[in-house]
């Protein structure tokens, strides 16, 4: 599986998916490239330190979002990337880009869904006082934090929590579940029907230390201290 | 705590509530009515069954919300109700009732709020394909299935669940937290700043048996075959 991970901010989920490459977390999986919609996004510097290629590609120069997303395909298509991962990227991609990789465009999102889409999700979770926050990994498609949920993790929120401590504590779990997910689509374990995404073999009882439907599997869900 | 307990329909949730009053789960707390908006709702017979006393007040009889909502008003007050548990409750209710009983008025709901609100949450659930299911206890306001939130609990959603398999499984944690709910509000341990919902002294870590924020205590969190 030759990876394109798409940031358009600090890339800290990128950095998650890079710590466990290095570590062999991900037998088969490269990372391809790293494109990023604007010059200053950290990830592509993360990107560097770690020796993976790198590309800007900055979407106010298009004059249209397919445009846009028909340079975001090409650049993708010449480093040989067959799946994309969102980790942190903020533009909405057009059936331009998802019909280039069908069923192969991921995306992170720190809330459970189809609970508080966009970009304000922490803060808001924490504003609702929800005491059940998460995150979800899903298949993109062309609205807005919406395609087949792949895999979903709930943390706790509590009355003092802010946009800050919820965030970082849905992060850890973010962390966790990406490249899980990403691990269980490199090894062709997952099925799409309409909006049911299946894993076969995963553990759906909600078992495990972490709470995730599916279970975390090892090394997942195992003590781990990334790199960075 | 002398309880009023609106219902519409079956009433699983009042007989789960009325089975750990008879257990001796709920010190304190008495059933003083148990309401109706329909002659033919079940939760009227599990009343009667139970020994506790009943009302009937049939909404398409009155010309306003308000004037229903006076009338249920006047029934619990006549009964001596402090506290109300909507359980399956199908109305909303106005001003003229929530201010009768102010911060008093508790409904739970079978989604993770703010996800899927209404009366459907169930199978739209299990269609949009969540990996998290879940319920939620929380004071009732003006919008429906919107006042500042007591608890929380997900449970696994698979994809092959339907509306009835996630339904089942999201009850049985229903009927663990609308009591564990109303044993905190019960012995005082319940303090609301505007959405936020504090419980004295609870568990928001997220320990214990069930997926709960915040945890269930004993003899909520233990096992227990409620008598029908």
């Amino acid at each position: 599986m030759r990876l394109g991970v798409l940031v358009s901010g600090s890339g800290s989920n990128l950095q998650a998916i890079v710590d466990r490459v290095q570590a062999g977390h991900l037998p088969g999986v490269s990372i391809a490239l790293v494109l990023a919609n604007a010059p200053g996004a950290y990830g592509l510097v993360r990107a560097t330190k770690a020796g993976v290629a790198t590309a800007c590609v900055d979407h106010r120069e298009f004059s249209s979002r397919q445009a846009f997303d028909a340079e975001l395909v090409r650049r993708l298509q010449d480093a040989g990337v067959d799946t994309v991962a969102l980790a942190g990227f903020m533009r909405i991609l057009t059936p331009v880009f998802l019909d280039a990789f069908p069923g192969r465009v991921l995306n992170i999102h720190p809330a459970i869904l189809p609970a508080f889409p966009g970009v304000h999700a922490q803060g808001q979770q924490a504003e609702y006082g929800v005491r059940l926050a998460g995150c979800t990994v899903h298949f993109v498609d062309e609205h807005m934090d919406h395609g087949p949920i792949i895999i979903q993790a709930a943390v706790p929120a509590t009355p003092q929590d802010t946009a800050q401590s919820l965030g970082e504590r849905i992060l850890a779990l973010e962390h966790r579940i990406y490249p899980q997910a990403l691990a269980w689509l490199a090894s062709g374990r997952i099925t799409v029907r309409g909006r049911q995404v299946e894993v076969a073999g995963a553990d759906y009882a909600g078992g495990g230390r972490y709470w995730t439907v599916p279970t975390l599997e090892p090394p997942f869900d195992a003590d781990w201290a990334a790199a960075s």
